[in-house]
């Protein structure tokens, strides 16, 4: 790129905004995916403003430079890799919170943590749901852009069914808003839900409304141990055609012993599974719920059962089901899996794992939101090692097959990011992804908005 | 239209699909809107395969002839308003339902009752939530159409939310499907959620996975009656904060006095609002939700509460909201309206209401889901009084108008259509409004589906 071009962009913006060497642009370069795949960006703009964002896309715009936006960089899937001889914009600096007592919303910038809402909302008695694993790590902004799950979503669904407004910067420069603070709106087609999931190739979001609600009563935990996955996973089956739990996680033996070999959770190493319930309802129906449930694990086939209304000690379960990224990291590099399938078929995926795992002589441990049918087989592997790391990429990619052949989805909440795009046209199809590029050319003709993720 | 193309129709479908006579189209022109802009098909067809459809549609594409999908006709915006020269597709014969319990999905033709898949699911101890007041007598398709609401959706969200896969017939002919039975899926862009609400404009809905929770427990009914629409408001936007009420919806004096007249339901005429709110937390805790409603409305100045949990007491105040359309139509002609605010925005918006009501001389009755913001205030007038019709359509336009001044929505749940897209521009700008051509572009280049609705 000359050099004109470059300071352009840099004079354009207040002193600061811009940074261009090497050094200070390396760590916007990958995310937590580490996919390989990241580039080498001319600047990476660190926004402060709407205006900023409006203004770095204008001047990429007219030089047709890949913009690549970045929230927090904790995507699992490389969608915020940099782009060589792109731009990267950073939301990190944009984190006001605003929260509006009496609509029930929260109008938050994207660079503001998920934790950060949730502990606004919590000031107001009110609570903004969705609960990735990274809560404490990851943006709003990266939220919507991947349309992130979590743990409660179980019963309370995921990000874009919290979305009620949003301004995103599009492809050209121009900043639209869409929807506001009303609850109910179909004026128009749905452009809102579009843009969420959109892994920030149709724009830019940089403020949006969320939806909260009044502040989740106390949980009651149910902890079982089963000798399988296969039979834990027969009682995620039974408790939701029974109750709606707020909570319905799975640890396999081995990140169970991963998290304990990191730090001591008091877990049982020598499960074959654990299972992880919650129920929200408002006591004594809590009770109720999770007697209900513990007769499903019992009729699963589960070793032992036990429940709890102390806060702390479901903390730390639910801890240890969150740590086990943290713990694996310990172990090797990893490779992230997200595939989901419809619920009863979980452990035909678990179990399809394991054959691929036992193949490819490689570890992958498995956590799972298991009442959603969405888990999170976790690939080892000792990076300095060529032929692990080979086995490692196959492994990684017959996962994705095995999702697929199985009428489930190659990613549950990460998002296709570069790490999964080349299995996204095996599950949708060319007719899907023909009308998916036919949408990003409407929207973006010129491809500058994040090339090389999703397509 | 030549002869031979239209018989090239005909011919191509089984008999009795194709009907082609002015009279058995008649019932096919118009939907409950009635808005007046309802052409002359050439052609009705009755499809009763997906395969029906596509082939009508490619049909159609190779003759550039307009498509108007039509589900049971109950729409209230003039969505299906049939068009001069085109065919309307109606999806009424397509009726299927097939409930998968251990998926906890319901898998279901257009056609089919909103009531009728509530009533399969039921058989499974399983509830389809969505439930517009018309819930008996419209279809899937339809709901799906428009993302309709209804009286549950202020704790269980609206269509959207239920939506987990579609078949889609393109504007080409061509069907894809979209999303599964997976509960989270994130691969590619959002185009099942695009196609949610989308009113026929950018395809043919012909199946959809729909999620089910468990059935829905015994609810408890709160009965309150205020001086003023504006102290209910107030005390919806009070209960907001503290419960997460399964209902909370609203009558004004006009439409409690139109219910009484046309069926005594035991109503009280003189009140100035009712509110119908209802807990369906287990026991005791509904009781003490209960509780907490009545608080919020006795510090709204409510002139009476009562509550019950006796089923059949409920569900004739609830019947009474429901039927406030069908009460209205024995008064007038109606214009429906469906504006909808931020919630505390809502004595506005009622205000506004009455002033264009008394500006106009003419009866506009509000009823509300009001814990979601959005009203219906329905405007009654004598069609075979010129004068009396025209202040009719200037207060329909100036309600829209008000609602976009208090930055609400012109339609919360019934949907665009024919009758209020003159507003739709006002609402959104012309910056979406592009948005919304560009992506309608990308997906029907040749403006053959349902034109005129929306755009």
């Amino acid at each position: 790129m000359h050099v004109d071009v470059l300071a352009e962009l840099v004079n354009s913006l207040p002193p600061g905004v811009v940074v261009t060497s090497p050094d200070a642009m390396d760590k916007y370069r990958e995310d937590f995916a580490r996919d390989g795949s990241a580039g080498k960006p001319v600047a990476v703009v660190r926004a402060e403003t709407a205006d900023q964002v409006q203004q770095a896309v204008r001047w990429a715009a007219a030089h047709r430079v890949p913009v690549v936006p970045r929230g927090a960089g904790t995507g699992l899937s490389g969608g915020s890799s940099a782009v060589d001889g792109g731009i990267t914009i950073s939301l990190e600096r944009m984190r006001h919170i605003e929260i509006d007592p009496a609509c029930q919303v929260a109008i938050v910038e994207p660079g503001a943590l998920n934790a950060e809402v949730k502990e606004a909302a919590g000031e107001h008695g009110l609570w903004y749901p969705p609960d990735p694993s990274s809560f404490e790590i990851c943006s709003i902004g990266g939220n919507l852009a991947t349309n992130a799950g979590g743990l409660c979503c179980v019963k309370y669904g995921v990000t874009v069914d919290y979305v009620l407004g949003m301004d995103v910067v599009l492809a050209d420069g121009r900043l639209v808003t869409l929807g506001g603070k009303q609850i109910k709106d179909v004026a128009g087609l749905s452009l809102l839900k579009l843009f969420v999931g959109s892994e920030g190739t149709l724009g830019i979001i940089t403020r949006a409304t969320l939806r909260l609600i009044p502040a989740q009563a106390a949980r009651a935990t149910l902890v079982a141990s089963f000798p399988t996955m296969t039979a834990a996973s027969s009682a995620v089956v039974a408790i939701r055609g029974r109750v709606r739990a707020s909570m319905l996680e799975l640890m396999d033996n081995a990140s169970i012993n991963a998290v304990e070999d990191w730090r001591p959770h008091g877990l049982d190493r020598a499960i074959g599974a654990l299972l992880i319930a919650q129920s929200d309802a408002p006591e004594p129906a809590s009770e109720a719920e999770i007697e209900i449930m513990r007769r499903c694990c019992e009729d699963a086939g589960s070793d032992e059962a036990f429940s709890t209304t102390d806060p702390e000690t479901a903390a730390m379960f639910v801890a240890a089901r969150r740590n086990a990224f943290l713990a694996l990291e310990h172990r090797g590099s990893l490779l992230f899996e997200d595939v989901g399938v419809p619920v009863p078929l979980l452990p035909k995926l678990v179990e399809g794992v394991a054959a691929i795992a036992a193949r490819h002589q490689i570890e992958i441990p498995v956590v799972a939101h298991a009442g959603d049918g969405n888990t999170h087989p976790i690939i080892v592997y000792d990076a300095a090692d060529g032929g692990a790391q080979l086995r490692a990429r196959q492994a990684f990619d017959e996962l994705l097959d095995l999702a697929i052949e199985l009428g489930g989805t190659i990613t549950g909440e990460h998002g296709v990011g570069r790490a999964k795009k080349r299995a996204l046209p095996d599950q949708l199809g060319p007719d899907v992804m023909d009308l998916t590029r036919r949408v990003k050319l409407a929207l973006d003709p010129d491809g500058i908005l994040n090339p090389g993720a999703i397509l």
